[in-house]
């Protein structure tokens, strides 16, 4: 098991790889502003990086219709604080469970700025299932599927309908074609 | 009924005013950074606030302990999504009901940078109580009190004990001894 910034930079350095496009990354801090919005976080984060060399940001989230959104941009902190179970504590009784994962690629090269997004739609199951993934993948059942969660799809599956795959696969073909 | 910032800054004003101290405030945009600490959200605030004046920002939130901190900092994006009826959902059936309001406040003046806190402990109450104050306040019940929650007291009961009360004294005195 690694961290889950370990897991989010394999499953883009996969995506890109297959674009040819070679990911490394990068130990700096960025500065993460609070927006409901993953595309405006990841877009500050970049513009305040004194980096020179051709860099990105990703920022994701999920958005649970039920509740405006959230966890949606503090994510990362729920998960910390009331995890897994807080989230379903919170829909525990709700029929409405649709949710929405979301997440923002912004890239930069010299003078140019590209931000690209992409997004799974799906539901929060009735209880953890499945040890694949992390952060909330056990409770998201995403709607192109089985019925099965993320935590119980191989890396491979995943990949196929994830929102940070399809962000990434946009960035991909944007540097293809370029 | 005004808006939350109304509130806040209300009880600024009201407590700067016992020391002389003359609070306007100013409608500008400020960078809200991710931090699980007000003191760091508040003070990045400022430092990037291009404003040739003497001139404050303040940040607070509700710190639940058996929620790792949770809202925290992000105290007012949950007021919006899963608001008082999600955090009470969340403690259901929790006799761990501790919780602490922090508030720090960012002052600049030239060359011149100072910060200081203001905390208050208490409990989550089981049930909504009250219909003053603002935010979590009908399910905050200070240990100093009793038994009342924010939104059952006054505004002037509250300001004796509260987190951005405790703040902005110290600010207050501060200034009158500078």
């Amino acid at each position: 098991m690694g961290t889950s910034s370990d897991h989010k930079y394999e499953e883009a350095r996969e995506v890109l790889a297959e674009f040819g496009v070679e990911l490394e990354r990068l130990s700096i801090d960025r500065v993460e502003i609070q927006a409901d919005d993953p595309e405006l976080i990841a877009e500050y984060s970049l513009k305040v990086l004194d980096v020179d060399i051709p860099i990105l940001i990703e920022d994701a989230g999920l958005y649970i219709d039920k509740y405006y959104g959230f966890p949606g941009p503090y994510s990362s902190y729920a998960l910390r604080t009331i995890d897994n179970e807080g989230i379903l504590k919170l829909m525990e009784g709700e029929t409405e469970r649709g949710a929405r994962y979301l997440s923002a690629v912004a890239f930069r090269d010299g003078d140019t700025s590209v931000t690209f997004t992409g997004e799974v739609g799906g539901r929060i199951a009735e209880e953890m299932r499945g040890t694949n993934g992390f952060g909330y993948d056990p409770i998201f059942m995403p709607e192109e599927g089985d019925g099965r969660t993320f935590g119980e799809m191989s890396a491979v599956e995943k990949a196929r309908i994830s929102h940070r795959a399809r962000a990434f696969r946009k960035l991909g073909e944007w540097l293809e074609a370029d």
